[in-house]
């Protein structure tokens, strides 16, 4: 909902329970809503009927009282969606998608970016597939309808042979919920247990808010089958070396959360703690562009001995609608998002600690904006390399050209965004602070994909409204 | 929208043209809104994009101006919708239906009912196909995506030698719209011409709105393909005996279309004649149950020298919701749709002339409301004969065992709606009342199907919300 | 909703009952829906609490069946609204009123049109009253919350002789619905009963759509009570020339409804009649505009002795949005409403009756499209005299200037529309139609108004949205 | 929005420019979005018309870029809603109030409480005025209306001669905008500048938005005049001993705002530094109950020298509807607001700032969480002291008895809470942490009202819907 260029693309829940389970996946959707706003649906059976409600928004105004009340089931999966850079998101992309197929209803719920999108979905055009959404999750659709296997979790095993990419998903049926997280992990996804009923979550937040019981994380590789006899776990594909997205650490995930191993709130502590080593400097107070580089500007703070304060108020209340001033407005931007506190910011000299720089534009009006309030000096300090790269495994990111540091040397950034000085952490830094630092996904910053890429310049393109 | 029982399910139109054909498309759908008022939905290329909208609802209501402004095309296709009895329509059975596949993109509008669409469906399902609505036209998709043909007509062409049934429906690419009537020619399927433009449309009332002239109705097995070079004709099958449906000119059409070559008025009227000539009664006023019934009451008074009176008057301030009171309500459900005027029927030997009896609840309802309001005797005639069959042919009718005339004799539906007489039209003289005789489907009245009707009772069931 | 120049403004209904009435008051008021199709509202109270809902649209679409039941009252009053020209309805000015004052709570919904509105306003203005509408309801209620009298009928009593002009109202506290109808009985109001209920209401038809018994009209200078004891009524203003609206029977009343002692019908088809002594003339077919001139066509096919005939086709599916083709739309405005029949019309000399030529533009259409089908000759019919004055009780009408009849004599006109005769009524016709001739306003034929009119040209102005 | 019982109930802005200045007072409500979020609204003017709009929910889902676009003023004035507990906010009761009188438009918005509301109600019912919503603006409105003072500012400060308790309000013409703090000044009103306009606004938060610049507070007492010709500033009411709300300090006010001649952010840290010396105790680490308590969780842990953590994460994804479960749900309400990290919690020993407590139920639910988490003690810390008296001044409040402090002593509520420690603030130490310890208004604390309150025990009830 921000310009500042990486977003995560979805979150995913599935309860598989007993009772209705629709409030459950309701709740859990709304814990995972960072991860998706535009757009978000839940599908659930109830031994006879298969519902689905899916809408445009905030899972809050999707999903209304009563539209909670129509929908029914005692196992269901659900699904937030962002949609990419420049589009609005349309209803029919949002997930989860449910089909008929030879073995009856099909849902699925997916999070992640197939590598190899564009060449299956031409070569089942090929082969007479017709499609109606642009998702990767159609494409999993129509290679699990056309396996020949006679279980759906067979099915769903010759479909992952054929892509490559990320993929943490979720695939239902009548009558079990499959788990999948592709074997190189680059997307996490939890398994929790509630009152006898068995969860899976993008994020372990998403069990939290239910007060559910964390069991682990689904393993790379690994395939999970919840159905009326429990839980049935296989490893289907090993052998892989893992590349969690680090950019989950850094960014994407609460800071509540568990991924990868990790608390995300004690990685990015850990972060600010580098960084404050990496890059001292001499100043009175270190401020956080909140919230998501809250933890880091405490770590540095804590590691700095500088006071850390709220030295930035955060506007909340966004609503359906997100507010971003126009370019004819008379209102700058930034300022909608944070209002400097002057009695903090005032003659004194500033690190602000950012959890990474895209397009360098926010980053220089919100220098702006703290000389404006008065700051003597401004420090900017990111908890993250410099992004180079585009990822092509789940994240939304502008295209290489427009990243800052493909264009600018490190000087030359701190001049445009008018700091007095400017620090990113190394690659080794990341890896310092994480338990499994050759498990990780860095080619935001290093340009080494772990798969291969697609060739075509072009993302997918499928623009009716 | 009534609880007649008997409702066209669909109505078309495609024009291809130059500058925006938006507001073409709209009013059409808005001339052929009696053929499907529950939903609509609008497909236009412009030479570079596609783009869809659709929703529930009035055609007026659907596409506000902001929206049609939103579309923009120079070649389109639209459609009405009407859902089968209690079910609420889905958005995702609204049509036309746009899709991805080998040849580009490709929209279908659909009027008709294929009667081997369930086993279609289940053949293609078992060959790896996923189905994401439950409309005939996501089959007729995959047939044309699973062809091996080099061109579009082609493709389409091979898709309609594998169905059954009733099927005039429109397809559309980037370059071509396609017209094609199945070679009985169940539906009719109109061709107009406007300012240099080719229109395909349900009825002719549709190009009568726009001020389009009327050219001619696409034959029985006709493929009509319009692109830039203009029209190109193809008589593609053939031979068959026709079946022209024989309610689109008792009561689905609207009178001032021309349909199978008759002008829809000029057959009621001759109805409402023959009717007179059949079933002669001694009465001091004949009045229509309006406003499809108007056309035959003015000839069954024509023929009877009778006098013709607005005795019922019709609510026609319908809005979005359709007005019908529940059980608990204290209100009448017939008076909600017509008001009787006193000062007509008081004390008169009333003939009153409505175009068929389903179930008969209706008509029992209406004659005690005529003699509440003081009518002195009340003498049912039908212009057509007793129904006493399901559709199979792109109607929506109750099963066999809730038509009346399929459990009464004709005089126990008489006393049953509380009729003092009650005559129905012969099937001779339906056919004695257009120029074609042979090529009308009477099944309905006669049980004598064109085509081989499907084994299983239950329709097709995809009942996800 | 279309550009004839006239409009009624308002339609309105009330319920003493038991049991909860809102659904009795919903079906009249749809009923009712002809004198006012932007905005209704309903006020109920059920002994502890007065609850109000109001809305822009359609009856039907206001009233969904879950703001049905969250309304609860044995007692209410409803009202439709029609917005005058070039103005959108506010929502602040849908009625009914309902406000606090010392007696309690007080609703009003009213009908007709206060000459001395502006005059009014501005001295209670000037007597330090605020005002949040611009309806002439706001100024009863702050008449009836001035008086010193100690019950709300003789508040009301008080209220209404300040007040001048057309008054058909309904006033509710907490324990009393009060009927009035101003001395000059503009405009109707009549009483029924139904299920030991009793109920006031503009028209018949609303007592008829509930089943209801028809008891009889509100004299003028009538006050009715309706209260837990019964009806209780006072003649308390007589002696004034009554001053019925013709246009009630010629084109805003539902002919199926009982006003002003006559049977609408009856008086259009006498009108009909009188119209075809009038201006015969030896053509082929008369066809009506309709669905207002139908029976003024009836009846003068009756005397003419030549054949009715449904040559026009009418677009009924309205929806919430009107359709008009904007000034830039290739579409024909009157084509959108009416649809020739091609055989009826064709090769003949047509009689076309309507009801009334405002500005002459719409039967300028009429005849245009009447030739383009083919009709040989066109002699246009008016079951009304020529309109010449501005309505200033209730009917919005457009300035003097841009009345026809105004600025042309009748052959102009009829040059102007392109008909090949023109025929109106005299106001000796209209009265020869009626029972109480000399009980009728004919202001808008004549000019000689009833009582004095505004003398500031322009209407009360509040523009705000 | 929560049930913690203290809600602000209202934010005013008001804008006299040039150009226009929708978009202006819509940032500046956005910014205030916290004082206010079930209802707002925008009055402008631009020279000839005065446009309105208003609507429930939340600033930015009222105010889309094309409603914000149909007003256009080059003055106006704005509102944000908070309605009290248990009452879905009525449309009609949104503010501003606009209404016709007979000097013109007259636009009210109000934030604030008149505690002689109901008796000037009646009075005025008396007199004959008649109340169209519960709102005191109108009140004054009515006031406003019956002065025969000559100009707008003379007749404002009639009206406010009549009225007790506290009021900070807008009020506007077509000429000029008025603000006004009454003279005990319980509420704050800003005034600031951009770009050559005037602006007034509950907080300097508001100002910030826009860039503007912040000039001064109005003083209590002070009637401030916007209009062509600048600012035009008269203290109109001295000599009241000033009565600014302690709670805007302490929880209402944004931490980036300066109320009453404070940063509220360093008052909130000074109460937190002062928590700590009131109350010290040995433990792990300080989190705050975010947001409202982190200012002061930070002065705690400053002053105490234990580490301050993140250990409570918010979710802050609101939309429309505000989520909080029912009674059935299995989900436990304050996990849906707040998330707690095991890393920092687990094993430790726990200080939690909230800013108060009200009635208990969430304190209760919140330690019950902290510990499920495993925190091994938690201290509660209330940076302000006990409630136990209602607020008549523009605080929704619950009934005295609803006050968990009012009912228990302190160990009491500790141990009911379920704390290992509960240590509140002392008045002196409010005192204490503010420039002008006099000023304040403690009422809510010591039950001590500046004014006389209201005798009757219920509020003002005007129950429709």
């Amino acid at each position: 909902m921000e310009d500042r260029g990486f977003h995560e693309e979805c979150g995913i829940v599935g309860v598989f329970g007993h009772g209705n389970v629709v409030d459950l996946i309701y709740y859990a959707l709304y814990a995972l809503q960072h991860r998706g706003q535009e757009g978000a649906g839940i599908v659930v059976h109830n031994g006879t009927k298969t519902r689905v409600h899916r809408g445009l928004g905030l899972v809050s105004d999707i999903f209304t009282e009563s539209q909670r009340r129509a929908l029914n089931g005692r196992m269901g999966i659900g699904h937030n969606r962002y949609a990419t850079t420049g589009k609005a998101t349309k209803l029919r992309n949002v997930q989860p998608i449910l089909v008929d197929y030879k073995g009856g209803k099909l849902a699925i719920a997916h999070n992640g970016n197939l590598t190899n999108a564009k060449e299956l979905r031409r070569r089942m055009e090929r082969a007479g597939s017709i499609f109606q959404t642009t998702t990767d999750s159609e494409i999993v659709l129509h290679l699990v309808a056309r396996s020949k296997a006679p279980t759906l979790p067979e099915r769903l095993l010759e479909a992952v042979d054929a892509v490559e990419g990320a993929m943490s998903c979720l695939v239902m049926n009548e009558k079990q919920i499959i788990g999948y997280r592709d074997p190189r992990g680059f997307r996490p996804l939890a398994l929790g247990s509630y009152d006898g009923m068995h969860i899976l979550a993008s994020e372990s937040c998403a069990l939290d808010i239910l007060g559910a019981h964390f069991i682990r994380e689904i393993e790379p590789g690994e395939m999970i089958v919840l159905d009326a006899d429990g839980i049935h776990s296989r490893m289907v594909r090993t052998g892989r070396q893992h590349s969690f997205c680090m950019f989950e650490q850094i960014y994407f995930s609460r800071p509540d959360s568990h991924v990868f191993g990790e608390s995300v709130n004690a990685v990015r502590r850990e972060l600010g703690r580098l960084l404050a080593r990496r890059h001292p400097v001499d100043a009175d107070v270190v401020i956080a562009v909140p919230d998501s580089s809250n933890s880091a500007a405490l770590g540095y703070a804590d590691e700095s001995e500088i006071p850390f304060e709220l030295g930035l108020i955060r506007n909340h209340y966004v609503g359906r609608t997100f507010i971003r001033p126009g370019q004819r407005s008379r209102v700058d931007a930034v300022r909608v998002k944070f209002n400097p506190v002057v009695e903090i910011l005032e003659g004194r000299r500033i690190v602000v600690v950012d959890d990474s720089i895209v397009r360098g534009t926010t980053s220089r009006q919100l220098v702006r904006l703290l000389r404006k309030t008065g700051a003597k000096e401004v420090h900017f300090r990111v908890s993250s390399p410099a992004i180079q790269n585009p990822c092509y495994y789940g994240i939304d990111t502008p295209r290489k050209v427009e990243l800052i540091r493909s264009r600018m040397r490190v000087e030359e950034i701190c001049s445009y965004i008018g700091a007095d000085s400017l620090g990113y952490l190394t690659t080794e830094d990341l890896r310092a602070a994480v338990k499994a630092p050759q498990s990780y996904c860095l080619a935001c910053f290093t340009g080494e994909y772990p798969t291969s890429i697609p060739q075509e310049a072009d993302p997918l393109v499928f623009d009716v409204d």
